[in-house]
Parts: structure tokens; sequence; C-alpha cells
């Protein structure tokens, strides 16, 4: 494997927004020997990953896993619910959003696509007032499911399901409400059960901090009762057996054991930190990177400062005096050749506009201290203009609330 | 991760037809830290693998890599060549057959689903003469696929591929053939592109050795005609996308990466070894387990000797004087509890009836004498009667048989 | 490390009598990233380690660990009790104790080196007759140390421990006891305390399932004594300095980190076990091959039954009409070559008359198996008259005494 | 294993000065399962080592590799050139130079101990002005030996051993020259052969980015004759015997098998990289830190620029107004407790007056930025007077540094 290795000395930096940094305990346990699917020692791994990765979605309600990357999971929530010419409410929150608008239209849906306050700005969450308006005038409820992603990793915005939720539920509409938590999930805080959302789809390769592989629905009550009539052709993803089997530990096709193991491994890694700190963790991060985004001068691609993700943050190239925008990839690449760090494309779009920082999954203050001074010095390298100081920003930042950390940590030791 | 080595001291005999027990090189491929799939180094990988997984399936064709486990790659055998309620004729070669059928009926195609010599005997390959009768019927050519499992995992019979092809091309037939090799593929001679297959399917965690997670379609021309006019819905699995994006080394979603560092060091294992080599070993092996059963005076579930699998074989257990059969499953846990040995089940039908006897993947001779060894001490713990010398007789054929290779191997050496 | 990989399919057997074959629990531990050797999450380590391993020497005395191999335990041993010129007693059992003796004299200690019953005939144990009389002649008590090899390594001949402490309580005399267990612990019945040994030197790659690297001294009091007055030179060794250090956890110069994390694992694996257990199981396998090579009709190297190791059997090889012994060395290349075997080769004296089969550290009934069929098949191939059946002899005695294993299983369970 | 893993989030930033941080490469590497080290594949693996290690050592003379660590090398060193009572002259460049003469001392061996500039200020390298007029003093040749630190791991300093090797040919002394490299070898230019030392003593856990438990000695033509003569007494540590047995490709006792797959794998990753290479980044890194430590208006403790060294960097605590010292060790452990990193402590006299930063081994740009962002935020936690801006200074001149990388490595491709 010494191919893979090329990079020069020392640990890459895998900063795109996922996949994440895996960390070793992880890698560890996916590559233990393969065991039979079948046996009583694969049964009880999968009764407790099967449990145990519900706290992570924050539901009592059964979760689906897929031994398929997360794009499944998107087909999967709509082929169980929804029969064909179905009309579902989409909304054009960035490049990703739009994929699966598209997988809806393969599989024979009628999407509405709202965009954004400005159609196809990709620079917000979903518009929760073009979403209440739209299912107002939806007075016969064709519209069978609202469908969101979370955290659009195309441009690092948020949106804000509970108030999704709180617009379906002052409607009065039955549509189910389907939220792709892929790169939120295990990063920002996220409530299935809570905000009363039907179907999460999620995938392995972020917040999760496995490699890509796994996928997953968590699927409420009216969901399950709409997959009892929903008439989409579906096999590979059908809930059914899928749900019969693990009820006793098992699956109906052979599942990606040893993605399963790096599963429990990372369920009890994020237990041992408790979600609460997961998130606080997040939070700090990117604020952090926030403040030097802001220090270095330059904008960030989402527009509204509550709806910024705690997982990435998009970065906008600046303009040079003749209006043409200096190239994020040519940055990319020099930051890649000099300082052995992947950072995330502008996509669709966006490409060459943005670039993304990942600040998700298993992270800490000196690898994001590492991380911005890797986007700091490439900056300069490619002679993009911009302020110094973004990364002493960050620092004055961290180290800051480092100290409210350090105080609480020995009270705690004290204990 | 200690949970999952609760076993008894020594190595698990992980001999269940696959998942196979996965060499240690691919176990340290796997684990290396995941790394952009986007970036450059990745793109070097992924030209590696899709190139040379090529030559496993003795193809030119390409090769799609699904980020699935090998039921999904069945599911895109069909949803990328056929449309909505198309008659497809299947073989019902035993229970991975009927999984197989049972997905083309929840798609909406309309199987004809072949029984064996004896109907549902589950006791033979494909039967080639009921296949040719079938096709010449249908003047029509509402038949647009012709689905066999080559490997029948559930009854270790195989059928003969190479027969099938010249069935249709006798009848002038232009249905698809669509081949699934799950537990063949890198175990038994397969020739995609001499038999005319128009779709291969297989699975990463058999003959290629790797866990579960991975699974491929070889597509031939035809193939990528029909997927132009086929209108059942598809995206996930959809080939376009997917052979666009591959082009260019990269993929139209994330691909699971670890897993595919883990194919790299299986195809350059299998290459070191050499395919012919590979399949030469394999039979071996499978003929040394059919002396043993032999010698136990048990009878094995393949009745046609020239079909018989070389990955496993499934041993009947005999009655009683009541006529009761004795319990496979209760044997399976002797030697579980007692040799740290998993056997494959009986499946479906055969559950209780036959146990499984995988030999393949990465597997020697002294493997195979523990694995036959654990079975004739199982047999003589579990009270089934049986003549002692199973292992004697193995070993005497094994020893035979190496005399000549060793002589080889020095020849060899010489040159 | 593909170069390391050559071998032909499946998994190496690697039964010499150590290195034997490291469990992948351990495996998966040492490869941890090396952490700060002076930092507290290594000192949790260390206290660990250097608590529990005493209960492997069944002593509660302090166990010294050093970054060395097993030789340098040996050297610790002397230059840590003896002063130059000191006289000491050794006990001429084979290959390893006449290493330990030339040690001795390079240190400049004056050894007087007991043969066997028959001098230097290397088919028995310790003689403790022999050890008495020479005591009882050493009125002026110039024996400063008796050094016995408790399972000598190239004969397959363990030595009676409790009898010699007997020998010197009877005689009155003051000398040491330092006894070499490198390869008997964690394999066979082993009591540092109960048996008055004053000082056990191990290592690490037999019975404790890890690679070479670390090697051990357990300390009695008297040893402790005999430190203070000891002038042999030392540095490296010396165990003042490193009891000092491992009081609060640490040690003084850089440990073996890496192997202390595979140390851990061990311990904790035998723990599960249960060390009664693990030397049933020894023993188990240990009769076993002793009931294959009867049935061979070969003899085994060590004359007395009651002597022979748990650990390993050195097989003698046939003599030829000629009176010309078969070459052992030629059997073992033959399956090395043919069957991916690795076995012990005769030492000095013995080189090319005996094979020597290792059973000990991680291992079970199907490995047991496969190395007495490529033993079996070896002896068929080279051309070694034997007899037919020395694999089915152990498959009979390990499923008689398997039986009352599952039944005891059972018991245990329901309990 | 979890118990080793209780860190926060991320990875640790191992920032002592070795063990280093040791690449996936290299961990993958030592895990692969333990051979026989009488085998042909663990000849093939040792012919290599011991031929390959010897570039690193910028030697045609042989190496001998001790399954030990390095204090182990240290000993070796002496004990095989040396007899009871001879006389050598060491340097008291700081802790591990007094070590290595208090292991001369419990030999046997008279050291004289000379201090540096100013007698034991451990600021500085050894002083080859000293050293010549000792060694003119000793018409007599009464001294045997001189032994230097090459680079003092406690203080940061290094010494010239070109000068020192001059002073010997100057003054016509006979006497050895043994040089440790156990921190420098693989990071800082280091020429055995050039520079006529007699022994290099070097250890794995360092610039070879291995963990600890392997340790070396290059040994010149002068040494092996030396050792004809000899009389400290030696068996574990003997060349004699290492380089018969390694002239084959064995060793005369059991290796580190598992060390050495590392060691093999560590000498390509410096052989792609370019030792040239290695020393060119170690020094960009050392530069980088000691502009850091400038711009927080910090003393690094090694007093002369010309000395200081580019694999560590011991920086002095600040004075109050009382005059007393900050606690380096506080600091130590905010950074600890805070941001995941460790950094070496102040050693004996040096405890709670230093801290030392490693930037050696395998290492980057994003790493070293990371690692002085740790110390920069202790610095404000624990109230440590100091300047902002040591982080920025590192990253100006890391960037302005790197620019020059860019454009080669532009070059080097079109080439």
């Amino acid at each position: 494997m010494a191919r893979l290795n090329s990079h020069p000395s020392g640990r890459h930096f895998l900063q795109i927004p996922g996949p994440t940094n895996v960390p070793d305990r992880v890698l560890r346990a996916i590559d233990h020997p393969t065991i039979d699917h079948r046996g009583p020692e694969f049964q009880a791994l999968a009764k407790k990953v099967l449990t145990e990765v519900r706290a992570v979605f924050q539901t009592y309600s059964p979760v689906v896993i897929y031994p398929a990357s997360g794009t499944g999971a998107w087909e999967a929530a709509l082929v169980n619910t929804l029969s064909p010419g179905d009309t579902v409410l989409m909304c054009e929150t960035g490049h990703f959003a739009t994929l699966w608008k598209k997988i809806a239209e393969k599989l024979g849906l009628k999407p509405i696509f709202l965009g954004g306050f400005e159609e196809g700005s990709w620079r917000r969450g979903a518009d929760s007032g073009a979403i209440e308006a739209r299912l107002a005038q939806d007075t016969l409820h064709a519209i069978k499911a609202v469908c969101v992603v979370h955290n659009e990793t195309s441009t690092g915005a948020t949106s804000d399901i509970a108030a999704i939720r709180r617009v379906l539920d002052r409607t009065h509409h039955p549509a189910l409400l389907l939220v792709d938590t892929i790169s939120s999930l295990g990063s920002i805080d996220y409530r299935h059960d809570e905000w009363g959302v039907d179907v999460t789809v999620a995938g392995s390769q972020k917040g999760l901090m496995l490699p890509p592989g796994l996928s997953f629905n968590a699927i409420g009550e009216r969901a399950l009762a709409a997959a009892k009539s929903a008439r989409l052709p579906r096999a590979f993803w059908s809930w059914n057996e899928m749900l019969e089997a693990n009820a006793k530990g098992f699956f109906p096709y052979t599942p990606s054991t040893n993605l399963l193991y790096g599963l429990a491994e990372a369920i009890d890694m994020l237990q041992e930190e408790g979600l609460a700190n997961v998130f606080a963790r997040h939070a700090r991060h990117a604020e952090a990177t926030r403040r030097a985004v802001a220090a270095w001068g330059l904008e960030i691609l989402c527009e509204v400062a509550s709806e910024r993700s705690n997982a990435l943050t998009a970065v906008m190239m600046p303009k040079d005096n003749t209006g043409k925008t200096y190239d994020a990839d040519r940055l990319r690449n020099i930051i890649h050749a000099n300082f052995n760090m992947s950072l995330g494309q502008g996509l669709a779009r966006l490409s060459g506009w943005v670039f993304r920082i990942g600040h998700l999954g298993d992270f800490n203050d000196l690898t994001l201290a590492g991380t911005l001074a890797g986007v700091e010095m490439g900056l300069g390298l490619a002679g993009v203009p911009h302020r110094a100081g973004g990364v002493q920003a960050a620092l004055t930042y961290l180290r800051d609330t480092a100290r409210a950390r350090a105080s609480e940590m020995t009270e705690r030791r004290a204990a």
C-alpha cells in the first residue's frame, strides 16, 4: 500500500468536510478478522450497535443500517415511503439538496424545488417561510413529503428543522418530514424524536468518524406506516426485511461486518465524550474558524450567522480589481502540494469560487490550528489578498475558551 | 473490541462459504487512514483497481464497483437493463437464486422460475436443456434476460454458463445473460468475455478475500446498450453516472475508500499467485473435501459430480432408523462450541438437513486439514453415524497431489 | 511489506516452539501510536502491567520488564546476584542450558555444568539427584547459585523445579535458585513463590503470545538481598534503578512502549481464559501430539514420560537400514515448501536428528490438527518411514477429551 | 486498549523529543504476524535491513541491531571496546551524557567528565578545545576512548563531531571516538565514515520513526580491532556473535522481529524522501521553532546559535519580579490537559526550568504549526509572560521557505 503513502513526511491533514479523519481506535477496530454474520458473536455485535446507535439520532425509533454509502440512504428514505408520481417538496440549499432532488426525479417522483430567499443563491438554509406558504397552498395534500438537508455540506449552511416541523404542524399538513443529516449527525445537535422527523438519513464518514460505507435511516412511526402503502419498487433498500431480521440481531443480506466493528467503537467514543460535549466542541471549533476567516478579511458563504454550520465553513474567494475571482482550486492545490492538507472544493455552481474547511469528526484544537495555518500560508503562497492574523484570532479564541474548560475539568476531577 | 474476541484460545476457523478468512495483508490495507475521494491519491488508486479488477472477471469490459454488498449488485444488474413488467427467465438452483427471483418480483419484473431436473430439488445446477426448451417456445422474445447463479452458495452446485450461452446462441434468442458469481469469482474459473455474459454480478467477501461491503457489475456491450432503453427507475445503482465518473478515476458519490484499499491488495495477491493457480488450488481443496465426505459415508448435496462446487461442499445429514434426519444445526453448534469453527448452515428448505463447508478464499492445505478434523470430531461428539477416516482420506489426496506441486516448484525455482 | 508475504495462499502455520502465533488482539494492541513514556497515560499502563504480570509468575514479588529479548534476562539474573569468579551450578539439559552456561562464563563466573543421567544426553530434565550430590559436597558453600531451565526448548524436556527446591532445603544450601521459564511461562504450571525460586527468567515470545522484544526477571527477597552485595558490573540490567522507577510507574530508560501495550492485552487474555485452563489446554494438546508421534512409530526425544514438555515435542528421525538417520532439515524444508508451516530445527548436537513441534501459545484443536497433518503428509513426501494414523490418533484423543469439556461448558453456562 | 485512548477527541500531539510520532506505515508494518527468525523469509528481511540501515549512518561499516532500547547500545559501545579500569574522556553536555558517564562508572571504567565552557552549564555542545587540551596532556595515552553525545536530547545542543575528530587527529591520540546519535540519526546530518567515528550509538524511537525497542552500534574497523583485546565482560552485547550470525542473515538470539518489519519500512521512507531532504526538513522546522521562541521573547537553552539542535528546542522559563522561575511542568500539564499535547520535561538539574519541543521524526509544517499554537496558548493559560506572535513568526518563515520548495517541486515534476 506504499502507493497510498507518497505524501511528504508527517500526517496528512484531511480537512474536507468528510470523510473525516478516522481515529486510530476505529481503524484498529475495522481491521479485526471478519466473522460469521449468522453466528452468535455477530448477533451480539449487531444488537449492540442497532440499539446504541439510536442515541446518536436522539431517537427511540429503530435505525436501519445499510452496507452502502450515504446516497443509498437518500434513495431508501424515498422508496420506502412514497409511490410513483408522488409530489415531494424539496429545498434547494445547495449541491447535495440538488443531488437528492435528482434522485427523486430518477425514481419517478415529482419534486417541487424551493429556492432559498433568493432563488438558487446557495447561501442560506431552507426557508421555512417559503415552505409554509407552499404547504398552505396545498390544500389537497398532494405533497407527500418535505425533504430537507439539515447541514448542506456544499455550502456550510444549516436548516432549522424544528422550525420546519412547526410549519407542518401549523399548516396541519400530513406530509412526511425527511431530513438528511449526513454531515451533521454526531457533530451538530440533531433531535429526531423531539423535532418530529419521520425519516433521518445519515452516513458513516462524517461525525460518526468511520470510513465511508455505512448509511442509515432512522424511521419514525408515521414513516413505518407510510411504508405499508408506498408503491415505489424496492428490494435492497426495503425496511421491512431489514427490521424483521434486525429484531433478532441479524441482517437480511450480508452486512458490512468490519465497518460495524468500527461503528461499535465510534459509538463508544461518542458516548465517552458525551453528545453534548461533542456538539460544544464542534461549535467552538467552528467559531474559531469563523474568527480566522473574518480576520483574513474573507467572506463566509453562508449569509446568516445563525445558520452557519459547525461542521464546515465554506469561504468565498475575493475578487481582483478586474472583478475576476481568485481561483479556489489553485489555492487548494498549492495548499495540498505545500502543506499536505486536503480542503473541500467548491461543488457545481460554486466550483472555483469557494473552498471548504472541514472541522468535524475526530478533531481538536491543535489540529484546527494546523489547518488554519495551512490556509493562511496557502493564501500567502497563492497571492490571494488577505490580512494576516487569522490563525492568531482563532488561537486567541481557543485559548480564552479553553481556559474555561480547564477550570471545569479541574472541578470535575475533584468531584 | 474485546467483546468480539470471546472465543477460546487460538484462531477462529471461519469455514462458512463466505465471508471468507480475510488475509492479514488485506486487513492491514483497509485500516489505512481514509483519504479524500476527490484528490489525486484516490484517483490513482481508483484507476488502478478499476482497470485491474477486470482481469479477475476475465473481461475487457468495464466493471462497476458499488459501495454496497452483493444483494445490491443483483438489483443493479436488473434495474439497469430491464423495464417494468419485463419477463426474465431465472433458474431455481437454490436459496440465493430464489432470493434473486424475489428481488426481480419486488422490482416489478415477471420471472419465470425454472426448477432443476426435478422441480425445486436444489441438488443441481441450472438445467440448460430446460432453458433451451423455454427459450425455443418464446418465439416473440418476451424473455428479456436469462439469470443464472454460477455457483449456488446454498447448495454447492455450479451451473455451466458456457452451455447456457450456447443455448442462447442456438435458439438465436436475444435475451441478455446475467450471471451471479458472488461465490465463484476468484475461486472457480469464470470467463465473462469468452462465455458471452452480458452482466456479471459479484461481491467482495468470498474469492476476493475482502470483508463484505463492495459489489460489482461487469458490463458487456449489449448490456450497456440495453441500459439506454431500460425503464426501471434507478439512481444509486445507475451505471451511467458511475461509468462517467469512473472514466476520470472518481465516483459519482462517496466510494468505500478503505475497502478499495483492500481490493487493490487482494488483486495484487491474486495476480501474484496467478488466476490459474488460484482455480487449481480451489479444485484440489474441493476434491480433498469430497473425499473426506465420501470416506465418512455421508452424501454430498449436489447430485452430479461435474457440477460440484470448488468453493464449498454442502453435506447432507444421515437419517436414523426411524427415518429422522440428524440435526445439522446441533452438529454445527457442537463444532462451534468445541472447536471454534463456523460452518455454513442449511438455508431455507435445507435448514437442519445440510451443513456447508467453505473451502474458498485465502486458504491452504493445513487449514483444510484442521477444518475437516473439526467436522470429523464434531460428527463423533454429536453422535452422527459416520465412518472414521475422512481426514485421513483427504490428507492422502493432499499429500499425493502436493508431491507433484513440490517437484514443479523445484523446477520453477531452477528455471 | 509485501515481501514478507510471499508465502503461498492462506495463513502460515508458525509451529516452532516460539516465537508463537501472536493473536490478533495482541498485534492490534502493539500498533497503537507510541505515547510519552513519562506521561500519565503511560504511568497507568505501566502500573497495570507491572502489577498484573506477577500473577502469571504466581508470585507476589516484583517482576522487572526489560526492553530486550530473553537472552538479556539470563544475563540480568546473573549480573544482579553474583560476583566475579562465583561458582554456579548449572544443568546441561540441552542447547539453551548450554547457552546460558556460556553467558555465565563470558561474565566471569565459574559454572559447574552437570550433565543429565548420562552426560550430555540431552534427553532428560535436570537431575535433582545429581544436584543434591553436588550440593552436599559443597560444604563451604562455594556454589552461589543453582541455574535450571524449567522447559528446555531444544529438547522438550522439563525439569522438576519443586524437587530442586527440596534438594536445596534438604542440603541446607544457601545457593540461590535461578530458573529459566522462557518457553514454559504461560504454558506450563510454574510457581515462583511456592517453589521458592529466587529469580525467574522469562521472555515475551512464547506462552505470553507476544512478539519477541520483552524479557523478565521475577525477583524474590533473597535475590534482592544478594543484589546488594553482588559485584558483577551492571548498568542496563541493574534491578535497582528499575525497581525504583517502577515503583512510580516509570522506567529508568525508554521502555518498549508498544510491546507493553501488547503485554497488557496478553495478560488480559490469559486472565480471561484462566491460568489453570491455559495449563490444561497445553497439557491436552501435548498429549494429543505425543499420541500422534507414537502412532507414527517415531520416538520422542525426551526419554521420561513425566518430563515431556507440554509446550513442544521434539521428535527423533528414524534411521535407515544402513544406520543413517533421515535428515530432519530436509523434512522441515519439504513441509515448509509444501504446507506453509515452520517447524523447529534440531539445535547444536541435535541438528538434523530431531525436529520440534511447537504447540504452545495462542493455539487450539484445529490448528493442532492442521499442524500434525502437515507433519504426517511431510513424512510421506520426504519418504521417512512411518505408520499412517498419527493425525487420527490425535483426533480421537482430542475428540474424547473435548466431549468432557463440552459438557462442563454446558454446566458452567447453566450455572 | 481503550484505556490508552482516554485522551479527548482528536489526535494526540506527541511533541517530546522522542519517542516521536510513529507513521502509520511503520505501525502497520510492525503488526504483521511474527515469523520464524530462523527461516528464509526472516533471512531476507534481516539481510535487507542490515545492509540498508548503513546508509542512514552514512557508513559502509557493519551496523549491529540490538533487540533492546538505546541505553543498551551505550553499554554495548563500551563493553565491546574497553577493559576494566580504562580511562575514558566524556563530555558533560547534559543529562544523557551524564547517564552515559554513570554507565561507564558502573561498568568499572574511569571517566574523566569534561564540563562545557562553564562547568556543568548544560547550555553548549562538547567543547572541542577542552578535549584537545586534555588529550594533549595525555601523552601516555591512558585515555582509551572519547565519548560524545552528538545531539544532547536534554538540552537541544549539538556537538561538532567533525571538529572532535580533527582534535584527535591533530593530537595524534589513538583513543577511540564513540558517539551517541540517539536523537540525531535520521534527523540531523551525521557521517560515521567521513567523520572517522569508531562506534556510533543509536536508537529506534527518534529520527528512525519507530517505537522504542531497537538500538544500534555502527562499528568502524578500529573498534572491531579494539574488541579483540577488550576485556570488559560481555555476552548479550557482544559484537562477535552478532556479526557472525548477521553475516548469514540471522541473529545469535531471538531478534525483535516485529520492530525489524518496522525498520525495513522506516528505511524505505527515509530513502523515498532522501536523507538530504530529511535533514533540510528538520533544519527548516527547527528554524521556524526558534523564530517562534524569539517572538515570544523567551530564551533558548542552547547558548550558541550554531549548536542549536534541529531535532528539538529546549526553552527556558522566564523569571518573575521576585526572581522566581515560572514552573515549566505546570505549563506542560496545562498544555497536556487543554491541548492534548505532550512536551518534553526538563531533566535532572533542568527540572522545572525548561520545557522541550520535539520537532523531529515523521513531521510536517501543519503539525509544527499546531505544536507551536499549543505552546503559545499554553503560555497564555499558564500566565507565563510572553509576547504573542510566535506562531505567526513561524508561519511567516514556513510560508516563505515553502514558496521556494513549491517552485522546486513544480520544476521537478516538469522534468
